[in-house]
């Protein structure tokens, strides 16, 4: 358990580094420390282009709950902004899925359809 | 000095609760696990605006470091958002201040002429 969730920080820093390699301004939110308030994992902004991304390190498809669902659509009507999953298939490459794809909070095989990859954003 | 860092910290919090009644998106960078990348303390989003704080408690006038201002001034280019020196002057007000007034790192009474307030946010 704690080896996945190193494998998922690290995973989420070098897309944090990632992006700001594409020239994005980005911040990321500590699992710790946070305020009691709904924020996704990193905010990207890039010449007022702003994306709000939710980092998933899992090797399965996988179930969101509904809270956290609804904080992240609280945050895209605040913001007005991009919400995307960043779904990282160890072993494989990060797949972004616009948060209006995500239906009752499943991701699998059928939400990559709708998937962005890093080329995209 | 601890004392001065926690009253910092909860004016800093008290913000962030502010800009979210406010209908902002907002998110918060702690001091500790920070990125090995330039970011202000917060982030506030609504509606497709970006502003980026940098927070200072402070009694006095008081000088930001070169490296600040610059590493501030390389997210404003990415971004392309406003960004803001949040001044609070204990038992008064904040004071927001656009970094483009802020000259060889000086905030004082005269930078204090281009602030703007909390209502104009």
């Amino acid at each position: 358990m704690v080896k996945t969730y190193n494998k998922g920080y690290r995973a989420e820093r070098e897309l944090v580094h990632l992006l700001y390699k594409k020239g994005y301004a980005v911040i990321r939110t500590p699992r710790s420390g946070r305020i009691a308030l709904p924020s996704p994992d990193i905010i990207a902004i890039k010449n007022k282009k702003t994306i709000a991304i939710e980092c998933k390190y899992r090797s399965k498809p996988f179930k969101m709950s509904k809270d956290q669902i609804n904080e992240l659509l609280e945050w895209k009507k605040r913001a007005n902004c991009d919400v995307l999953i960043a779904w990282k298939i160890p072993r494989y490459d990060w797949f972004f899925i616009p948060i209006q794809y995500i239906h009752n909070g499943n991701v699998n095989k059928n939400t990559l359809k709708n998937a962005l990859t890093i080329d995209d954003l």
